[in-house]
């Protein structure tokens, strides 16, 4: 049996978490902001994947893994499996979460995140985006981490232009 | 609808944020590095304090804010109700959960906190004990934050003494 907690107080929790890395540990610091806390993500994917493949047969191949993540892992931590996955068949896969739940209560324009601030009332939403990027730092160090425990080592990052969408590229490192 | 997440994930955060407070950033300062963890805590009960009150009236005294705390915000957190309540009728309220989910994956003998270490065997179990004790300063805080925004100061600490039994003891602020 799985248990559960409220998924709000995941939500809080993650939200101090990246405001105190960004605010105090990190101010000013953003690149190693966003490096701690995809290394918090990594850890608690590490641990998680441990949790959760103990009673399983190891992993033949990468796409099993992948599929792995996408159905068993995902419905483990989202009660739901990712919605679509694709790949370019060089190491490269695309797993897109129709609505992925960590962003849901997220407001601004975070698809922005790499637009310049153009005048001052944008600049709100810009922070608001900057947010939205620093969270995402989270999910995509669990998936590394799930994955690196696995043995496949490789590169994550995340895709919010189709909100509330959200698309993790996953790059095996060969 | 309550929305949840595996709290498993939760446990893997809470159990890195104390690691990461305690061995990075306030390293040989764990009054500080509780007092942070606190805080945040805090913040997490403040946030979910006021999502859960929205749509509430105020509360007219202590008593029906602490029963609040134990019914439907312990059920929002845990899926279950604080398990009993007791008070001095002097602002002293003793809050206990006879198995609390935070702790249930501890080990150690946590209830030697302030207990020296004698040799070094125990040292290893006293290290246990100290982080069981630090992750109790996360739901102290939760406590502390949630009765605050209801208008309540207080101060709240942790008693696990019976595991795996914890009772928050709760001292309002006169």
């Amino acid at each position: 049996m799985v248990r559960e907690v409220s998924e709000s107080c995941m939500d809080s929790l993650l939200t101090e978490i990246v405001s105190s890395y960004c605010n105090r540990f990190y101010a000013n610091k953003p690149e190693l902001a966003a490096r701690r806390i995809e290394a918090i993500g990594y850890q608690v994917g590490h641990q998680l994947s441990e949790r959760y493949t103990i009673e399983r047969p190891r992993f033949t191949d990468h796409l099993e893994a992948i599929k792995f993540i996408c159905k068993d892992f995902w419905s483990e931590l989202f009660k739901k499996q990712i919605d679509n996955l694709k790949t370019n068949h060089r190491g490269t896969f695309v797993l897109q979460d129709n609505k992925f739940r960590w962003l849901s209560r997220m407001s601004g324009d975070p698809s922005e995140i790499s637009g310049a601030a153009q005048d001052p009332s944008t600049m709100s939403e810009n922070k608001a985006a900057q947010a939205t990027g620093m969270h995402l730092y989270f999910p995509c160090g669990i998936i590394r981490g799930a994955l690196s425990t696995l043995g496949i080592p490789c590169a994550v990052s995340a895709d919010i232009s189709n909100l509330p969408a959200c698309s993790f590229v996953v790059r095996i490192k060969v």
